[in-house]
Order: C-alpha cells, then structure tokens, then sequence
C-alpha cells in the first residue's frame, strides 16, 4: 500500500462538509465513521426502510454507501477547489447483506490527476463480528473549475 | 428483441407484492410504473433527502432504482415459487442526474435457468423532457426452494 | 440513437491506419468490417489457437475485439491529434461463444469531451445464423496532446 | 486472507492440464507460473503481436491473462469432475500497459458452490520492477455433470 499525501491539508473538514450536504446519507441514517488520506469508512445501522423483499440490506443500499465511501476516499487526495463525481462503479454481492450494521470501507488504489480509481469492501453483521457481503470497484472524475 | 412468455401467469401481481415488500422503496418515494414480460419500470421523484453534495440525485438512488427495476424485469420470468438475488450491477453515470424525475427501465437480455443478465436505462428530466443519465448492466440469480 | 457528427472528416482513414498498428489484431485473423460516426464491426474466424480449454473462443479474446470495436466507435468522434485510451470495460458471458466466428458491434451511447461510454454486443455463429454471445460496456478517454 | 481447501488434492494437475488445452495461451506465449488453494500467476512477456497502436499491450491481453488467472484461481476449489466458466468481468485499465512482461495474479475471495468471486491484479514492468496496470473482478461459474 502507497502512503498517500493529500494536497490540502484540510481534507478531513472539506469531506465533511460535503458528507453534511448529502441528503441521502441522512435519509439512510449513515455516519461518517473515518477519514484519512485515501481511505474513508461509513456505517449504515439496519433498519425495515432500508430492506428489499426478504428483509435483509437492499443491494442499493449497499451500492450507496459503497459509492459515497469509495467516492470520499478519492476526494481526500483531490485539490481544495475541486468537485468528485463517480464515472461508474461495479458492485459484487457475495452474500445477502443480513445484520444489525453495515460497514463500507473505500480504498485509493491509483490518484490520477483527472482519473481515481478505487475498491471498497462492504461488510454486515453485528458491529463485532462482521462479514464482507460486498466488493465495489469505482472510477472517479475530479473536476476542477 | 425477442417476446419473452412468463411461466408464471401471476407474475405481475407477484411482483407488486414483491415490492410493497421493499422498505426501501417505500423510503425513497419509489413507484412501480411498469411490469411487462422481461421488462419493469420503477420511478423516483426528486427532493433534497435524494441529493448527492451537489443537490443532483445521489449515484446510490440511481443505482437502486436500476437494481430494482432491473431485479424485477428478470423476476418476471422467473418461477411462481423463487426469488430473486443480484449477483452483480456495474453502472455508468453519463451526465449528472439533475431534474424533477427519474425513471429506470429494466430489461431482460438473457434469461437462463440459473442466470439472467438484464440492462437498464435510467433517465432524468421533468417528465417530458427526459435525457439517459446512466446505464447499468445486472447478473441476478434464481433461487428456487 | 443520435446521429454521431465526427470533427475529423478524415476518420475512417485514421481509424484503418490505428487498426493496421495493432499488432495483436493481426495475430488473431481480425478484421475490421466497418467503420461508422460512432460504430465499428470486428469479425474474427475460429481456429484452435484462439480457444479455451473446451473448444470455445476464449472470453478474453471476445474481450480483446469487444475492446477494439468499443474503442474504434468512440475514436471515430474524437479529434485527429488524439489519441484512445480504454478506462475499463464490463463483459458479461452470455453463452459459450462455440461458432466460426465472432463479430463485435460497439456503438457509441455517449461521447463527452473527455470520456466516451460505449456498449458493445459481440454475436457468435456460422456467418448467417449469428447469437449474442456476450455484451461490453467501456469507458474510453480521449487523451489530446 | 481465508485459506482455502480444495475438495480435489490434484486440482494443480487437472489445471495444468487445461492450461494446456487453452489455444490462446500458447498463440499469447503465457506461462502458468503458479497454481495455489484460491490462487493463480500467469505471465506473458512482450512481443510486437500483442500491442495495440501505440506499442503497448493491448488491453484485451490484460483481460485475457487476468482472466485466465482468475478462472483457474477459482478452479482449484472446484470438484474434479466440474467445469468452470466465466459468467463476467470487469477490468480497470490503471496506466499504460508498458514493459517487457506482465504478470497476472488471481484470487479467489468467496467461493459458493454455483458461484465464485476473484480478484486478479495485474502488474507489468522489466519482471524486477513491476508496476500495477489493471485491476479485474471476476464471476465464474462452476459446471458439475
């Protein structure tokens, strides 16, 4: 793994602050759990409204958080005047996503300068024992104005 | 395109069911618009609790409305006593998803005994105005008892 | 479908003199069928030397000329002085690809000054009676010295 | 990282054999270079028949190997009897693939009976100094008789 060194040393406030604005991410009940550079982790607490038909995690639900993760962990390394936008992202479900928690985890693999790509692990169980339920890989767009 | 011939007389109502079942559904103002053989159409209005930082709708809510919508077309074919699981859904963001709507519309393009592999057009715009804003490809699995 | 307008009249031109450089189009029998704004045909015959351990084309080589037809779609729309770089690309098996030949289709969905994102089917059989075998989607940058 | 136990104690054998039996592989020059429980390196150096226009690998080459990688780091957890196919892939093109060899490696993360996923990771450099160009995650499908 590369250490990565963030251009602006405010990054942990600057993804904050957009975490905050993203509505979604009230709307499911997430937390932004850690931030350094090139990494981000959020957390999902289950509950019915974020169910599919056989009451465990909906896929999409699991995708949102998997993209925010993946898409903050780039953003740290981004410049201060700059926008993240997710160009795409593939998710594979590994097991149906069942339990009280769920924990997505992004990773920067390769910062380009226009280009990010990352991988996120998505994990689900009882906040101690936990269990991968999910793998995403993403490629992000920094857009500088 | 071929015709697809549901085995399943009572698939429709099957799915109805299927996604009243969908608390995330429910959360996100989701309505199933469209249920034809091989083909499904879920859409979701705009507010701020759907909005990514940029107060554009969240990629994850575009790919949940897509996972759905796509889960769905391939449910149809799928028989009276399974379900349905996503093994996998990669998505491709064209154009920030700004407008008053949007609409995602599942596709079977194979369906075998074990795999069916659909796509899935999702569109933003006021209504009647509508632009595609991402495209998604989708592995689901049929689970039969 | 939108109809493409290439900057570049020259295009097709540019695009036989790209294909001719590809040394791994030659090594395959490939050949490049037809060149349209924004669409490309590559056809491959089968021979042994291009299968997998049953006797089918290899996934990787439906891969390899997806890529090519994907990539030539998008290059007939990008300037002259450029150049085309593939991002990533999604393949999913949609049967074995068993026939004499292989024909990949990549079509534009939507060119960006930047990134480009195309799909592609590749059908497989005697030449006349042909079947989706598999189906692609890339994303493409366009790099401009 | 799980260590993995295969049902078959003589999976390396039975892979060498359809190594042996993938044309492309001997048309590519690749070499299987290690077959492990969940793991698999294949190489393939550089010759002008593998570029694409600008001299570097294609990137259908990448998937190829990547896939291959994948496919068999899977099939060393299958049973002896079975077949293994892929149902799809997804690569990520990270830098230019440019160097005298690449190197492939794949890895199983969750094998399920029907299903498995990997990751392969391919690297490509002088064979001292290696340098990741593409990242690829992988479903594959085990066939039994």
């Amino acid at each position: 793994m590369t250490a990565f060194k963030p251009t602006d040393p405010e990054f942990a406030e600057r993804i904050r602050s957009s975490f905050a604005k993203q509505g979604v991410m009230h709307l499911l009940g997430a937390r932004l759990d850690d931030i350094e550079p090139g990494l981000c982790r959020i957390s999902v607490p289950f509950r019915g409204e974020l169910s599919q038909q056989d009451g465990f995690f909906h896929a999409g639900i699991t995708g949102t958080i998997g993209d925010s993760a993946g898409g903050y962990a780039g953003y740290t390394l981004m410049p201060e005047a700059s926008r993240v936008l997710t160009v795409e992202f593939k998710i594979n479900l590994l097991r149906p996503a069942s339990g009280s928690i769920m924990v997505a985890e992004g990773r920067v693999v390769r910062a380009g300068r226009n280009l990010t790509f990352t991988q996120v692990t998505i994990e689900v169980g009882d906040g101690k024992t936990m269990k991968a339920c999910a793998s995403m890989s993403q490629t992000l767009a920094c857009i500088v104005p």
